[in-house]
């Protein structure tokens, strides 16, 4: 039998977008003498709908598009994932399911059982889990149909009490297929692979496993689809973010055909990739036209500027050098170089000016004070306030150049530099800022050498250096690390061979800027434990883990 | 038995300090003749410490924590909450405990069985659901002791499948206490009433019930912590938003004692305490000295002016007057009559300087371009900054100003009025902000006259008035209540009564500004569907529910 695997980019809530994109597909599958074509989860509505899906309304037009589907063409089994009533006498009214169509109407449909709560994922405050388990008979064939999660519970101990592949393994099926929503994070590509081979081998069993593809908003989805045989040997793995299209001639048994070393990753192509298709997807999903950004001739913003350019093209990115009396003569020299390489327009907009009509307007009220943070504020939070008016002016949609390291310890300005709709690079520590710098000048210089090796500065007083009020990166990143994405105490990174004091010190800043991060714009997500939904903390608390 | 019902204020993470409140209270019992005594979920770390409860330290603490409570004082009985180690195989590795301490060690220990994830919350997120129910045998009286929502799935169709109170029930109890995290909302007070009753009702035992009290944040506990006999009577009620303290004499029994009809509840007024609380814990528990907030003449700073100073007292807010060229006169003299008429300091800072230094950086960039809503936005966003400028300097603490109608449409400037580090009244739509400012005038003029009565308008350009843009406030505010608080699709409404066109012009709005909201301050929550954590919308979508 011909199974195609179908890795499409879907839209929240795109209903009749998403199934254009489906029935294209089912022509193809149909064309190219396919019987079966596999979806991924939710692929309905796209992957996640959050709380559109309390909205009855918005369950009505799932059921609408699920009917519509259905009859389109009633020779190719079709499988989708939907949001469901549950029909259940208690319980929540959702279930997440996964639907067989065939012959003009829903054949079959099973229920995803294991519900994943943590992190940026929260099904189960929305969908009941399922607690019966049968197989989906298509054609002469027992299918073991289940939806990610179920097939990640194989390792003992396990994040839950039931293994619904245990279950479905006892009704001896003859393939699994598996439809997933799994979204991107450094490692876990690897982590997928060796889970989704290490279920067909103990299994016995063939699996297909479709994957999503593209980003909405902060999650990333890199698809890497898959048909894995019996023996856990992958035969077929899909692209890495982008769409792709697959057909799989299942035998009944599935054949080893590929060299296993394939498929070794370049972490840092793979996250740079990532981030481009997160920036191109936000533009292209909600209309927008143009990128604008502030250009400080820094790391951070010539990182955020090229990946830009590359994931909407230079006619589509402006950038705004503004300099204050305080900017070294390389801030504006070295980003119109930049701007230059890149092909993309900018301007300059001294914010001298503007900082001292500030200055003389508070001048009463600051008497008798001294200068401090505030002045360095005032200055980040002029150039917020230039780049949103230019963004009000034209429509451009403001990008964020915050790095992970700084929003960490709160090294930036809320409503200031922090200003922006998206936040490219707030998942990557200042160390991967500069990997990724080194990474676009692969193949030549893009990024001026200079800006990669001038000393980090904010140049908000005379002779600014990062490291004046910071730890240096490389052992603030580590830190960091440990107490962000390892979830570790202070005292255990201590014990891990820290110093005392430092370690304190960065856990305390950490822990006080919660307010800002709260207030933070959405962070493309390419680690395990990204601030923003998938780190939710108190405000209000005595911290100090 | 004299039991002693504890309700008290804890702070997230502060284990000393809120063991400390606990043992004060153990005293007391101890002293008045109590032999148990009774606080609420998660007493030893707070309601709810989101994922701090990740970090191993953190539990760890928690551990110590009752170890110490333990053995503090051994002839009395404590019932506390707690996270605990699961110590199951397989599953999450957290319950949400209840644990009874005597004699210097924990004899008892129930688990959380329903775990709310919804709205704001979120526990299965941290929490492997209870599945094994016994009683709790003390001083010879058998106790089905539940967490919070372990009692409120009585109803059918439940949101749960099972109902550990009826397991319970079968192993013949004598009594029931429940210990609760219970928030507050307009609505919810009534409704936990009515379900506590209808549990003592249904299983013919008397329930205590236990709540905190205090703002974590954004959420408010009002408590009412109750004690109500086997027919359904409320014997005992403890205050709102305070803490208290309550020894019920059980006899084996439980009496009415006491008039039902004391129980009619002023919305205006407990929505009003339940604000002003929010302001005073988020700036004792933080220990924030001032408030700070700009002061337009309006209703909606007035009223938050007229919160902040009965939250920390009049020396304890500065108001910040800020008029430009479009500002009425009356926008600073009423803004100043109502600070004298509270007391607090004010300034006045005129910001057509600094616009006009803005407009002056921008000309060349604008050229050839019609002032719009950009113009109107650098004026708010001016402002913004000049508040900030005297948070930084002075420390001071910026309350956010929006009410919940123009937070929904995004009638509101991004980094400019949506600046502060607390919206008081951001869950309050603008026809409650009406009321709850006729009802701070009860008792004579605090907020002028002259404030309630003009038309509503932000005056960044002349002549302007918020009706020119959106429906009437009380059109608004219905449809408004139906989309977010009722989650009705937008042809639900519709076929309520109102007219298409205003309603999908008003959900549109809500919609389009997903990302505002997304960087807005938190919002006191006084609702059951406030912005925020317990309304979770993705940003990039084809919305139109």
């Amino acid at each position: 039998m011909k199974i195609a695997l179908s890795q499409l980019n879907y839209t929240i809530g795109d209903l009749e977008g998403n199934i254009g994109l489906m029935c294209k597909q089912i022509d193809r599958a149909e064309a190219e003498g396919a019987e079966l074509i596999v979806f991924s989860e939710l692929s309905i509505c796209g992957y996640i709908p959050k709380d559109k899906l309390n909205y009855n309304s918005f369950i009505e037009r799932c059921e609408m598009a699920i009917e519509q589907l259905a009859r389109y063409k009633p020779n190719i089994g079709v499988i989708i994932g939907a949001p469901l009533l549950s029909g259940l006498e208690n319980g929540k009214h959702l279930r997440n399911a996964a639907l067989l169509l065939h012959a003009g109407k829903i054949q079959n449909t099973v229920y995803k059982t294991l519900l994943p709560t943590y992190d940026i994922f929260d099904e189960y405050r929305y969908f009941e889990p399922n607690t019966d388990f049968h197989l989906v008979h298509f054609k002469g064939v027992d299918i073991a149909l289940t939806i990610c999660e179920d097939l990640w519970n194989l390792e003992n101990p396990g994040l839950y009490p039931v293994n619904p592949m245990d279950k479905l393994a006892e009704l001896k099926p003859d393939l699994m297929i598996n439809i997933s929503g799994s979204p991107y994070s450094y490692n876990h590509v690897e982590d997928r692979r060796e889970r989704m081979t290490n279920n067909a081998r103990h299994y016995g069993l063939p699996l297909i496993y479709v994957n999503q593809v593209g980003a909405n908003t902060e999650i990333l989805f890199d698809g890497g689809s898959l048909f894995i045989d019996r023996h856990g040997n992958i035969c077929e793995e899909l692209s890495s973010f982008v769409e792709d299209f697959r057909i799989v001639n299942w035998n009944g048994e599935g054949e080893y055909s590929r060299d296993q070393s394939d498929f070794g990753d370049d972490d840092m192509r793979m996250i740079h990739e990532a981030i481009v298709m997160g920036v191109r997807d936000y533009f292209e999903k909600m209309g927008f036209k143009k990128a604008l950004l502030g250009s400080s001739g820094g790391i951070d913003s010539a990182l955020v500027n090229a990946i830009a350019v590359e994931a909407l093209g230079a006619d589509r990115v402006h950038t705004v050098m503004m300099p204050s009396k305080f900017s070294s003569e390389g801030s504006v020299t070295d980003a119109v170089e930049l701007a230059k390489n890149l092909g993309c327009t900018y301007e300059i907009l001294p914010i001298q000016p503007m900082v001292d009509s500030v200055n003389s307007t508070l001048i009463d009220s600051f008497t008798g004070k001294q200068p401090d943070v505030t002045e360095e504020n005032i200055q980040a939070r002029s150039r917020g306030l230039l780049l949103m008016a230019i963004s009000n002016k034209f429509g451009h949609i403001l990008l964020n150049t915050s790095n992970k390291s700084e929003t960490a310890v709160g090294y930036a300005t809320l409503y200031g530099d922090m200003c922006g709709g998206l936040s490219p690079i707030g998942d990557l520590y200042k160390t991967q800022v500069y990997e990724m710098a080194r990474y676009i000048n692969r193949n030549g210089e893009i990024i001026p050498e200079v800006i990669i090796t001038k000393a980090p500065s904010a140049e908000l007083r005379p002779d600014q250096k990062d490291s004046d009020s910071l730890p240096q990166y490389d052992l603030l990143d580590r830190i960091l690390a440990l107490y962000i994405e390892e979830q570790k105490g202070w005292q255990e990174i201590v014990r891990a061979g820290y110093d005392a004091e430092v370690v304190r010190k960065v856990v305390k800043l950490v822990d006080r800027n919660e307010y800002k991060r709260f207030q933070a714009a959405p962070i493309l997500r390419i680690s395990h434990r990204a601030f923003g939904f998938g780190r939710q903390m108190p405000l209000v608390a005595h911290y100090y883990n």
